[in-house]
């Protein structure tokens, strides 16, 4: 398991990480097979979507926090139950192929780590699976 | 990596794949371990759910346009924020157990390609990882 | 494949599956890899989240109930249309990374079984991926 390391900025933030997957894969020399992307925090998340057009980025952000408003009567009292519940949605890790060494994604895909609860210092465990 | 093609009809869709995919395992004589099924696409999901009544299907979709309306002021302008926020939800990959060469599911469960942004010619990735 | 068995008491019910799962990597021998949680019904999902306040998960059940509220008019006739598709948002299968044989999660996550449609009888199936 290869261990990254990242600072979010603000609360509410969907970080590109595709870059530093792929040199994970790059500098682990796996070639065949499938890469798991896993977050082991429970106020942040992990999805893959859209990486051209940013603004993607914040409607997914705007729809979540209107559909989990924050601070709307929940039990949880550490004021984040809806960095939890937004965590849930998008879920706690992703699963992308590899061959050839190379990550497989889509045209228009890259993977976003999701901050819920930040700014934080944060991991995301990488690891890779045999074909 | 298999490569499915599959041609979506309406914008908003529920194709099952699981005899396609079911014959992708069976042709690659694949045995023990587990299937994963990717979608290269960011308007596009994959999920497993009931099989046997079709309304289940109809419902997921109404519900999802419910909690993200299309059109509804996102900052993303080419009309499909909505799609891409509901591939969100959904997620871009399954996986499935594979054992003596056959998927394995539950009694009701099939697997859904979510369309959200059709009709258009679209892919489904297929790989297998050994137990 | 092994399966857990349980038994739900609620009809929705997050059941922490956590050291139920553990056992089963500890008894396969299972030393480094991942591990697959696999829910084989269509209405009940899993989750990773955090397994320290109860309140949290009683959170994310409320607001599931609000974003897809029982008897709302759908078209599946069955009285559980609503469990269907929150077992659809929160997906059909974890994914929890293994080294030395055990389990690696984060210092806050647990697995939970989400029941939806209980009180019933209820599998979860396990798998091993090799590195």
């Amino acid at each position: 398991m290869i261990k990254i390391t990242l600072k979010t900025n603000r609360r509410s933030e969907m970080v590109d990480i595709t870059a530093r997957v792929e040199r994970v894969v790059e500098e682990a020399g796996f070639k065949e097979g499938a890469c798991i992307i896993f977050i082991p925090h429970t106020t942040a998340g992990v999805t893959i979507n859209e990486n051209a057009d940013p603004s993607v980025q914040s409607d997914i952000q705007a729809v979540l926090s209107r559909m989990v408003p924050a601070g709307a009567g929940y039990s949880h009292l550490e004021g984040n139950a809806d960095s939890h519940i937004k965590a849930g949605l998008m879920g706690s890790s992703v699963c992308v192929l590899v061959e050839g060494g190379k990550l497989q994604l889509g045209t228009w895909q890259g993977i976003f780590f999701c901050e819920f609860d930040g700014p934080r210092h944060r991991q995301v465990w990488v690891s890779f699976l045999r074909e």
